[in-house]
Formats: structure tokens, C-alpha cells, sequence
């Protein structure tokens, strides 16, 4: 349990939620970093409507996680790409398929995809620690401050 | 970037965002860490209308991140405790809090709410890292398999 003085701060979790605070655009980044980039790879893999679609891949281009790139000029077509700020959004992903994985597996755990470091062979565990302390997040006592 | 061949698989983001697919039920959870437990607490802090806190809060008990408990029997009243899951979703608001921190900052940065380890004074960061070969997330190449 974290203390409650820190009511006249502005949150850096409500931040990010203002921009992704919806599970299509989690699902469209997480489409991105398996490689999709163009309208109708997200749109098959996520069955998603067309409209709703559109709006949120504006909304991840507008909020700099993605950025279009024109790959035809006749017919125009233009596909998605992550930007710095959406690559950085995989360790995100990583942690909430983590949690998922534990605390709502699916009725068949053993096919839920797993990953695998290719160098090592084994099976990726995402942690989250603190890089000062090296202890994981909430193992230590913590406060909130200036 | 990961490999594509993992379509007929179970994804556990797509786990994972089925409960908490949206920004309320993660803010909701964030004040549970900060120590809210009751009804009025949460709708104060999140100004959010009181029939779609219902809602979440109904939501996130039913998907075991939060249980009730009575706290009065003469008025029956009722406050929302952190489960296991729930505290251990911890992390995850960590990695987006600091996702937030770096891309989508307030327009005072020096503004947003850091936290410190108790013992050490430092400011915690958060980073994320495969438990078994120690490599953050992202840098190192790897798979989907089996």
C-alpha cells in the first residue's frame, strides 16, 4: 500500500490511460510488434469494425505511438509503423500478458502463446524491478513524494 | 518484432484486457494501491459517475481483483479489498505509469507523482526484465512458440 499525499499530483498512469486507456488500442500495439503495419492485417487479426478501427489507429498516430508511411503512390496507400514511444510500449505488453497468463488463463493454459529468448532457448518471464535496488516492484516498502 | 505464427493461439494480453480493458477499472485499481477501500473514497478521487463505479467495481470483484468485505453490519456497509491478483497488478501499473512519465508527460513534468523506496531514498525505476537471463524486454530478439 502506497500513501494517499499525492492527491494534488498529476498521475503518470491516468497519462498514459488518457492516451490508451482502451483495450483496442493495447490490442492494435500489440499487432504492431508482431509486424502487422497496414489496415487490413489489424483489421483480420483483431475483428475489429472498420470505423472503430480508423479511429484509434488516428488516436495512436496522434499521440505519437504510431506513424504513417506511404508504400504506394499509385494507388496511394499508407501503413502504420511504431514509433520510439510505441516500441517502448512493448515491456507494457509484456507485463499485462504476465498477469494475464497468471490470474486469467484461458480454460487451455498449455495454448496460451508463450516467448522464448532465441539466444537462450527458455521461456521469457517478465519482471518488473526497480533499476536502483534491483528489488522487484512491491517487495520493498515505497512512498510518494517530490 | 516478433514472429507472426501465432494466430491460433490464446493471447495473454487479449486475457488480460478482457477484465480490464478499460481506463476506469486501472485507475480504480491504482487507488486501491494508494489505500482506498470504500465506495465514496473512489468516486471522490476518480470523479467518475456513481453508476459506472458500480459497474467497475462489480466487475473487477467478479474477476477476482477485488473482494468485498463488511466494515459495518448496523448500516450494512460494504469496502473493496486488493485480492492477490489485484496486488499483484501492481507492476503493471508501475511499467505504465512509466510509460506515461517519459512519452505523454504533463505540461509540468516536475508536476507528476514519483515514488521513492522507503529504505534507500532513491526514486524508484521501473524496468522490466526476463527473470531468467536478467536482458530488458525488447532487447534482446525472441519468439512465439510452443
Amino acid at each position: 500500500m502506497l500513501n494517499e499525499n499525492v492527491e494534488p499530483k498529476i498521475c503518470p498512469i491516468a497519462q498514459s490511460l488518457s492516451v490508451l486507456g482502451d483495450a483496442w488500442s493495447m490490442l492494435i500495439l500489440r499487432d504492431a510488434h508482431f509486424g502487422y503495419t497496414r489496415f487490413d492485417q489489424f483489421r483480420k487479426s483483431l475483428s475489429i469494425a472498420p470505423t472503430m478501427l480508423t479511429k484509434r489507429l488516428a488516436s495512436l498516430v496522434n499521440a505519437g505511438l504510431l506513424e504513417k508511411s506511404s508504400y504506394s503512390v499509385h494507388p496511394p496507400r499508407e501503413e502504420y509503423i511504431l514509433t520510439r514511444a510505441g516500441k517502448d510500449f512493448l515491456p507494457v505488453l509484456f507485463v499485462l500478458g504476465d498477469w494475464g497468463r497468471k490470474y486469467n488463463p484461458s480454460e487451455n493454459p498449455e495454448q496460451m502463446t508463450t516467448f522464448f529468448d532465441v539466444e537462450n532457448g527458455t521461456e521469457i518471464k517478465p519482471i518488473v524491478i526497480d533499476e536502483v535496488t534491483g528489488a522487484k516492484i512491491g517487495s520493498r516498502a515505497m512512498r510518494a513524494g517530490d
